[in-house]
């Protein structure tokens, strides 16, 4: 087998053999084939595609290229959760001690944020003595023992993936669905759980910037799914603006806290429940998507679902009294507050200006080295279709340099327009694709 | 500017400026911009091609990316010719001193034969003490004492071409017109003549296998010449049989020198009569076409090419006797003759057939490092159209080794399919293509 045979396969529309992926994988991650020819192969993707089959075998030689997480010491179905990276998007901090709340066990792995995005793993180390990095066994015990487990990835998951990652992001050949619907099952894959609800974002802040593409990622990730045996259901939901109303770390944890006192932004507390409610039916927790939204709203009610990211927290060494008092969070020294330029109803509230704009306040990294600050961000205090007045508040910066700030409250000034007349709202959640869909 | 930038801006169709593409080659010359980033390229151009000018500036650029053969020194117009690579294309060696005989210079430089194409520089070694290999200031010297020389590359002619073919090739990317176009096109250039005519193969045996692709790549090479302002004209010829009669090196002399004896096959004879036409023209030694066909047949019946043929050998301490007796050219030891299994019309002669047949034997190259055996080869003694009796001789073979022999004879065997009927026959030059035309 010769690897330019291959490409020319590719680049002539054909499908490649799960051997041949193979051949071209496996020697790729061990140096005999080259980066100019997985560059060549990869834009061929591009532009020809994959069949769900060959995205699938692709997904599972990449999900194997490396550590597997065995999960067969937790009891119960696991499933994972995944979001393809939105701005304010805190719904792993609720939805995992939400659905771990009504006994469905929760060992999840979480990522960074990088450019825009937040990741999962920063917001937790805002929390003062939390612990990102468990052993494998300790991370299995205690999923056991409190049914949830929130850590950072350990070990080699998938470096196939990782290689042909950073090499499609120099090549121009990241925006192909086939590979990034591979890339995301992979690592899902590789981190053990039995079924897997994905959070497709669409909009001016997410990698997907239209319907039509977030829903063909969505479909061939579920399609991916059920061709690798996991079940998989992926709801697409707007990014067209911060899905919460908190962008930064130790802000989105206390945003995290006030949803799960039922006291969130109404966007950002819907999609938590119906992402857990689809956790719950997957798991087999409830027999009907009524009863799981019923179990979900009572232990958010009852304060059951905060007493567990209260363990949770206390189980990986943090300070389980932030839950009661968010002010032992990281503060930060410098606040501002933006005022409207006029009166009228927010129009668009630009969701990659926010993101970028506490990105510059130090609260997210612009390459993987940045040393973030957990203190600083951005909290809105208003979103897309409501009225405003000349003056109001539109939103407060939370800053640690005042050069900073000043930059920061003009980008985030910009990522408002205003309009005389109420403007359509997109709904939370657009789509739901199951496998039976498709 | 971000080479990445530059790959997504082809991806997505958009023409590279002469600025970007002079960031791209220069930076891949000098190892700034890795084989990984134009290999991604080149597969990006081999979906969304290039506009003509890009082509050109790409073209330019390469010419430009190392030495170049400055001919200023020459009198007189100069007019390269080139073939994209066939099978018994003997036609430089006729061409070259029957143009030099009419009095337009011919400086120059050849290649050598790689895979199932032959390469003049090899067959001119076949001569018996005849040097390839010249300085600058000879080459010049030469053209200017006898209006003709015929050398091997020298120095680094296009460097950005040889090391951008080399990615191509193991890369899935040769086949793009305009990358092949501006390949061709930078060397011509590099090498320094006035104006160019091309013989763009099409057929079996030839890169280019249909019409449309080699009217389109005869298209771009012209638009090419244009846009760089030298004139170019490219004549589409036949590549579904051999050219000639005879491949192999030694034979190949041999063949040329009995077509500079007006005893040549008619296909070659009529092909070498109508490249040297263009020339004439293109150098403004004649002032019509048919004023041209009747000097250069004129110089083929009065032994004034052949006599040149004489003078280009003795020039380069060749020996120049072989063109009366062709005999002290190197000589196989064995030979075997084919016999037509049948009587019938030979329908077909697949060039690239005999072409692998011949290699096999050892008068090609299955790699650059392969040494060849100047002696070997094939004489056909049919061609497509004729017809024969069953035991007549199809082809003579000349080898050096009895186990090679055998080989080749069946491979040339399968070379050949015969029928009942009278086949069509192409013509030897399907069309012109000329700037006026585009």
């Amino acid at each position: 087998m010769h690897a330019v045979d291959l490409i020319r396969k590719k680049r002539d529309g054909k499908r490649l053999s799960r051997q041949e992926l193979e051949f071209l994988i496996t020697g790729y991650v061990q140096g005999d084939i080259p980066d100019y020819q997985m560059a060549a192969w990869s834009m061929a993707v591009y532009f020809q595609g994959m069949e769900p089959e060959e995205i699938t075998d692709l997904t599972l030689i990449m999900a194997q290229s490396g550590d597997t997480l065995d999960l067969s010491g937790v009891h119960g179905v696991k499933i994972d959760k995944h979001s393809t990276g939105g701005v304010g998007d805190t719904t792993t901090l609720v939805v995992a001690p939400l659905v771990a709340s009504c006994g469905i066990p929760v060992a999840k792995m979480s990522g960074r944020g990088l450019g825009h995005t937040g990741g999962t793993i920063d917001k937790l180390e805002s929390i003062p003595g939390f612990q990102v990095s468990l052993e494998p066994e300790e991370f299995i015990a205690q999923v056991n023992a409190i049914g949830l487990c929130l850590v950072g990835q350990t070990g080699q998951l998938a470096p196939a993936d990782k290689l042909l990652y950073a090499l499609r992001d120099v090549t121009g050949t990241v925006e192909s669905i086939p590979l990034i619907a591979s890339s995301i099952m992979s690592k899902k894959i590789a981190a053990g759980a039995d079924g897997f609800v994905l959070d497709v974002k669409v909009g001016t802040g997410a990698f997907m910037k239209t319907e039509e593409d977030a829903l063909e990622l969505a479909k061939t990730m579920v399609k991916i799914g059920q061709l690798a045996g996991r079940t998989t259901v992926a709801l697409v939901t707007d990014m067209n603006q911060p899905l919460g109303r908190a962008v930064g770390n130790a802000l989105e944890v206390k945003e995290a806290i006030l949803t799960l006192q039922g006291r969130g932004p109404e966007r950002l507390t819907e999609l938590c429940l119906e992402l857990a409610v689809e956790m719950l039916l997957m798991a087999g927790g409830s027999s009907s998507q009524s009863e799981a939204r019923r179990s979900v709203e009572a232990n958010l009610q009852s304060g059951a679902a905060l007493q567990k990211l209260r363990e949770l927290i206390e189980a990986q060494g943090g300070e389980g009294r932030v839950v009661d008092s968010p002010h032992l969070l990281p503060q930060a020294k410098f606040t501002k507050e933006i005022l409207a330029p006029q009166s009228g109803y927010v129009e668009t509230l630009d969701p990659m200006e926010i993101g970028m704009a506490a990105m510059n306040l130090g609260a997210g990294r612009e390459s993987k080295d940045t040393i973030i600050d957990l203190a600083v961000g951005i909290e809105l205090q208003t979103e897309i279709g409501e009225q405003v007045m000349e003056k109001q508040v539109l939103a407060k910066l939370y800053a640690n340099d005042e050069h900073k700030l000043e930059q920061a409250a003009e980008q985030t000034l910009r990522a408002f327009t205003f309009s005389s007349a109420k403007p359509t709202v997109q709904p939370t959640i657009y789509r739901k694709i199951t496998a039976q869909e498709l």
